[in-house]
């Protein structure tokens, strides 16, 4: 259905709760979503979504994941501080993959860091970019 | 094998040839990838590679992904000559997601559009927030 839109004006669109029925969600019930900074345009991470989280995400404004690993909805920073306020959530052209502009609150990652990518190919290296802004320990 | 880099300080790292033989690519052994406009920062997509894409992305410098719809290779811009030029390669803390800084030439969606991001939810609605650069039957 979000198709719809490829030919669409700006400013015009479909309604959203019918394009979220709609949305492919994978075979897991998920769909990736790219986490970045709204001010800086920096990408601060990337998680999963099912469609629970994102309808909480929506309503909150606090972003919430789906950890695939604990099997249960993730409340970013609900214990680390680590909180992500959503200012504005994009879809891409098939609706597969979700874009949150979020104002991160301190570091995005669990190392502490801003971002979670900063590891960089450089020729036969995989060098680390950057330290800590925090002690990892106080996440 | 790549979280022994969330304690290294900036500039040392690991052999990456070693980091490449021990990503967790997925099931169907690919890994999502952000394509980020390396000087704008904007987010232009997200495609999937396997190892191969990987690879030949690395050596060419051109970005090459995998096609989850055909089940190839996906040379990005073969015939519609919207090339994305490799800048950075970086990965995430744990090494299941790639961010591959590019300067991508012309837009990046097959509709025309620079981002394939241009699906807004506005409260009930998503609208669409920008027109085509170019004809996409140019493309």
């Amino acid at each position: 259905m979000i198709e719809q839109n490829e030919t669409a004006r700006p400013g015009d669109g479909l309604d959203w709760s019918a394009v979220l029925d709609s949305l492919p969600f994978n075979a897991d019930g998920l769909l990736p979503a790219i986490a970045q900074q709204h001010d800086s345009n920096e990408v601060l991470m990337l998680a999963w979504m099912n469609r629970e989280a994102l309808e909480e995400t929506l309503q909150t404004g606090r972003v919430c994941y789906y950890s695939r690993s604990r099997g249960t909805l993730w409340r970013k920073g609900e214990s680390s501080g680590q909180v992500q306020y959503l200012r504005e959530l994009r879809l891409d052209c098939d609706g597969d993959t979700l874009l949150l502009r979020v104002d991160q609150q301190g570091p995005a990652c669990h190392t502490g860091r801003r971002t979670c990518f900063y590891n960089v190919v450089q020729g036969d290296r995989l060098v680390v970019s950057e330290p800590p802004q925090v002690d990892p320990q106080a996440l």
